[in-house]
């Protein structure tokens, strides 16, 4: 039976990029000890109290259907968030609860493209973004955000990629995989093209709470940005809860009621029990969000010291996020080929940069999800090596 | 900022059906006491114990990032019940782990069909249904499943609308809203109209466990038809899990392959949590499905012995679900001018046939989902007001 050309292109891209994960996950399972500095998962657990008042709200009845848009209360107590962190005043009518950030890309996307428009986001990329507007049926556009530039977008080359007609641009600040943070300047020379080429704005702004100097820049604060920019939260990376899926879209009300609708028709809404977790979270306030930001912003520390001394391996100034990006150009090798090379010799895993996009060639993406520890022996054995190679 | 045409054509049908719900809604609100036989809710909620496997399981520690395409273990035991009560053999690469059945529903339309293409589905139909569709980018064509007929679909119409070119069939047996379940004659009527017209055939089975008599026939088990059939199964029925949001889809591995991509693009998985919590509930085995059948097996024989003695109200024979559909057409009314009349007279809120397409008009949906004397009150109700208008 023929699929739809849609649905068979989703990866037609080939490699997901996961390859060194895959290899790594089975050399342990062949009773290897591997040090996994892969994926971007917290090495604390979503905390007791949340998972308490998750099982409460189940006894206290919640467990029928909700709304497809979101709980009331949860809309409400997101739109006070965003309205105080940002400044720019927000509803419940601005704000779709979803299941989880890659939810919101989805639906976002939805609302911004219809099928065979030119959508456009940065390279380097969070692996999923090209598959995400494939799913939607637009046309992935990449442009390139530089090592030169130290992974700030370039208005010019945003203007350049968007030519006439195209659809969106996706945007991660704080990002994965760089671990910057778009400054000032950036950001505006982004909203001025969005605006020059009529865009929508997608900004992914779920590190939001892992930076480490500054205030967070959300792009929908810029004047005349708010009726075009549509933001994704999670409570995944600032709550330690990756696996309960929740997470929000804010944007503008009509295009929020029609992803209401879509809401209905992908989903029927996220289970009320896990909202009402979402909502005990979220009362927790800043103080838990620096907690359970801390160990990163620590542990950069750690790797910035590591690197003291020697300019082999330089890293990408972390302004945010739990990872870190590495420049190992100076060895000679791919990332790809460094990073196989490191698994192979000393069973420390890592991401390649040509995991995330062409713009992160010869860089390795070290994420700081294991403890303090294990993570300095992993830095040491990647020096070491680095040290070998560029010997 | 203009938003896509498939994401502001999703509601493009107008009224979504569910006006009376909502004004009965309203009339609660400020005061009235309402009789509520709307939903397909059930009064009781998740069993204790399946939520208290939800907890262990949270506190065990799954609360990580699951797979993708659903954990090893539950799709496993997806698979073996299929295979156990269909006989067709089933692993679990034919499985897919959803948030629900409508993220199924979603789901093998995406894998069905291409922006444009036609999409069948059979009318009377459950509300998300056209949306559905449209969310896909295809467009919807409703095959009438005619009152004289018991609302058993004619395979000749099916024929008929398929004409040249369409993609697939969306079919539900047992039927919402009708409580009919398709006889073995109209099953190999559709599936041999599939194959003829080489249409994938999405067969929404959500209802399985809630049937009177005879066997549940799934599509899927009738020769040539599992390579082009695409099953929907739910918890939310089955197990009183509605709130809990898990469900799957069955069907070709090549096709769970590029939807378990999908599904990487749309959610990123269903929470682990709530998996196990399914993995709990399909182990507590049949049983427990009939204890949680049981009301509404014996609600539907209370309204029919409630009809008995007066033919102005006549039954569609009920062989399932948690729903009486009734004809009232020897009122004279329409099913929408009688709903309103019921709840404007006597505070009793039934779905209007009109709510689920043209083929119901002049019928009622009512939900078996009250207590039984709230039931019989308001089924006493219903025909007094059907007595009098019959006059």
């Amino acid at each position: 039976m023929q699929l739809s050309d849609r649905i068979t292109g989703i990866n037609a891209g080939g490699s997901d990029g996961w390859g060194i994960y895959i290899k790594a996950r089975d050399m342990e399972r062949a009773g290897q000890k591997v040090i996994h500095l892969t994926i971007g998962e917290h090495d604390v657990r979503t905390d007791r109290t949340i998972l308490d008042a998750m099982h409460a709200a189940t006894l206290a009845g919640h467990t029928g259907y909700s709304f497809g848009s979101g709980s009331p209360g949860l809309r409400e107590r997101i739109a006070r968030r965003v309205s105080e962190r940002t400044g720019v005043t927000t509803t419940p009518d601005n704000v779709l609860v979803v299941p989880g950030g890659q939810a919101g890309l989805f639906a976002t996307h939805m609302a911004a493209c219809d099928p065979g428009d030119r959508a456009l986001f940065i390279d380097p990329y969070y692996a999923t973004y090209p598959g995400t507007i494939r799913s939607v049926g637009a046309r992935p556009v990449p442009v390139l955000a530089r090592a030169e530039r130290m992974f700030q977008p370039d208005a010019a080359d945003i203007a350049a990629a968007a030519g006439d007609g195209a659809a969106s641009l996706l945007i991660n600040s704080p990002n994965n995989p760089t671990g910057v943070a778009y400054s000032q300047e950036t950001m505006e020379g982004i909203a001025r093209t969005c605006q020059d080429h009529d865009l929508w704005l997608i900004s992914d702004e779920v590190y939001d709470t892992q930076l480490w100097h500054g205030r967070h820049i959300t792009p929908r604060a810029l004047p005349g940005m708010a009726e075009r920019t549509l933001v994704i939260g999670s409570l995944s990376k600032s709550h330690a809860m990756t696996g309960s899926r929740i997470g929000w879209v804010v944007g503008p009300e009509e295009a929020l009621e029609h992803m209401g609708h879509l809401a209905t028709n992908t989903t029927y809404g996220v289970a009320g029990f896990v909202q009402e977790a979402a909502s005990f979270a979220l009362d927790q306030g800043e103080g838990f969000e620096t907690t359970i930001a801390a160990p990163f912003r620590r542990r950069r520390d750690l790797v910035l010291r590591l690197l003291d001394g020697q300019n082999v391996v330089r890293p990408i100034p972390p302004d945010g996020t739990m990872y870190v990006m590495l420049d190992i150009r100076a060895t000679g090798l791919s990332g790809e080929a460094f990073a196989e090379a490191l698994l192979d010799k000393h069973h420390v895993a890592v991401m390649p940069g040509e995991s995330f996009g062409k713009a992160a060639a010869g860089h390795l993406r070290v994420a700081l999800t294991v403890d303090d520890a294990q993570l300095e022996e992993a830095m040491r054995l990647l020096l070491a090596l680095a040290a070998e190679r560029a010997g």
